[in-house]
């Protein structure tokens, strides 16, 4: 577990993680972070060397990686100074996670701004994370799934403004999200023959056309080359009927042309637990749905729900990737 | 209540209904509409001249003003040769709601291509009953308001293309929108201080303008606006963060931007019970969330589930007019 923006609510939800977790039987974890900032939040630490050492301590005391700051974090207090640190749990954890060492690595919050200001390059977590399983020249396409409950959405595009999502799908690019979503259903959540179903952009899914052409120019097509392709999926459908009880029965997980079109759904249905999983790289990532919580942090309030979920959620995909 | 096209669902809806309310005390619908039809659904019916008889025989037969049928209505293929019956079943319904002489008026649903084909020039049913309301040259704004368990959403925007959503917004109709609910909320609802929140359009609500500018160009004027205006009012708020159990506690109606940002949380949360409510009109309108079924029409697997509620809100509407 990298600790994410160490003034946020990572490290005190890490704690509480461990709290609630250390009595299980047949997973452990090691926060890769700063063993000071984590005795500070009131729990025994077990400073490892190696994370082999892990599973060994894990009843009696969180075991931490030491990456240690060089400044006091002050929390609720971001600070760019933290930003080589920040980035560098992160690149540890997908190194371990590259190298068979880890299972898999759920990354707490951070705060974008606060690495933009030392030179941090990417969009997001999810395309760092991309670019550190790069083999040469390739980067691995991530691709963004989102559960809670029963419900598992993928999103075609992500922090775009509503204004641009028209202009942003291709029928490429649909075909490939949806062959990603396929294979990872197939080894990540051992569902042999998954079912899909892609949404529509528009009121209604455009209503033939009235309401709008994307489902007609660019989604119904991308179904079409993508059921000739040997893929089960099935739409464009209209985005309102798709999210009930019933509905959700009928599909493994739902296309979702835009943000909010997937995560409006998901976060009505559970609030708490969402958890989000990046689909596509040579390693098992997971983390929270939730961001940094600055505003909260240090407050003893924020939930580890999300964090818990994103832990059971990736030893349930690296068990499923190792028996697959 | 109008009995919508009367190729779908309509009849048979009307006729349940009827059978699951003829014991209810206190209220009472008649429908407008062909009674020979209304008697092919095996429902005992009483031809009324008069809506004042409605009361007294709704406990035997369903009361229905016949206003009949041109041509034979064929189940679930709809015909332009009833056009203009299914255009007058309507405005009989507000006739009698301006008289007084209907407390509400239920409209079953209609398939506008059916009317389009002989004239009909309004966007839909709506815009049409808001006509009907025309005092002079003015016409009422209606708002489209979608209630189902314990949230209440209305549409800034309804069938519009997402691609045109955010150039469709302005200060200026989201004051309106609001001003609208509010009296509505009131006058309707009888919530004396009524609490409202607008949603965001962009992901994450814009987060400070860097995912597009429409919170800050437009919707942050508007709530700022309303404010000044004694408008209890909050937003704009990420959409996704907006429709969960805790946070439909925190206000009365939600003002969204687009179609389905209303209507995915609304039709996620019941799938069944939806209805469609027209505020700003002199007349009390409902109608259920769904459209005329043509493909499911006369199989007898219709459910009833909004159209009750629809009765149910108008009556419940209707009575809190009356004491305000």
């Amino acid at each position: 577990m990298s600790l994410g923006d160490p003034c946020g609510v990572g490290p005190e939800l890490a704690a509480k993680a461990w709290t609630s977790l250390r009595d299980q039987t047949g997973f452990a974890f090691c926060v890769i972070g700063d063993a000071a900032l984590m005795e500070a939040q009131g729990v025994p630490v077990a400073r490892v060397t190696d994370v082999a050492e892990t599973t060994a301590v894990f009843g009696t005391a969180l075991p931490v990686l030491d990456i240690p700051l060089t400044a006091p974090a002050v929390t609720g207090v971001p600070d760019s100074v933290h930003a080589p640190q920040i980035v560098a749990w992160i690149s540890k954890g997908v190194e371990l996670c590259l190298e068979g060492r880890a299972h898999a690595l759920v990354t707490c919050p951070i705060a974008k701004s606060v690495l933009y200001a030392t030179g941090f390059k990417f969009p997001g977590h999810t395309e760092y994370l991309a670019d550190l399983c790069r083999v040469g020249d390739v980067v691995p396409t991530p691709v963004m799934m989102l559960t809670a409950k029963d419900l598992r959405v993928v999103l075609a595009t992500i922090h775009t403004p509503l204004s641009a999502v028209p202009m942003t799908l291709s029928r490429e690019g649909l075909v490939k999200l949806a062959k990603i979503t396929q294979k990872a259903l197939v080894r990540d959540f051992a569902i042999p023959t998954p079912r899909l179903v892609m949404a529509g952009l528009n009121p209604h899914a455009g209503e033939d056309g009235t309401i709008g052409r994307e489902e007609i120019d660019i989604i119904a097509p991308a179904v079409f080359a993508l059921q000739n392709a040997s893929v089960n999926i099935k739409g464009p459908y209209p985005a309102d009927t798709l999210f009930h009880d019933e509905a959700r029965l009928t599909y493994d997980a739902a296309l979702c042309m835009y943000h909010d079109q997937g995560l409006i759904p998901l976060k009505t249905l559970d609030f708490w637990g969402g958890v989000n999983i990046t689909l596509g790289l040579p390693i098992v990532r997971t983390s929270p749905d939730h961001g940094t919580g600055f505003n909260i942090a240090g407050k003893g309030i924020a939930r580890a729900d999300s964090l818990l979920a994103a832990i059971r959620t990736a030893d349930e995909i690296s068990r499923n990737r190792a028996t697959s």
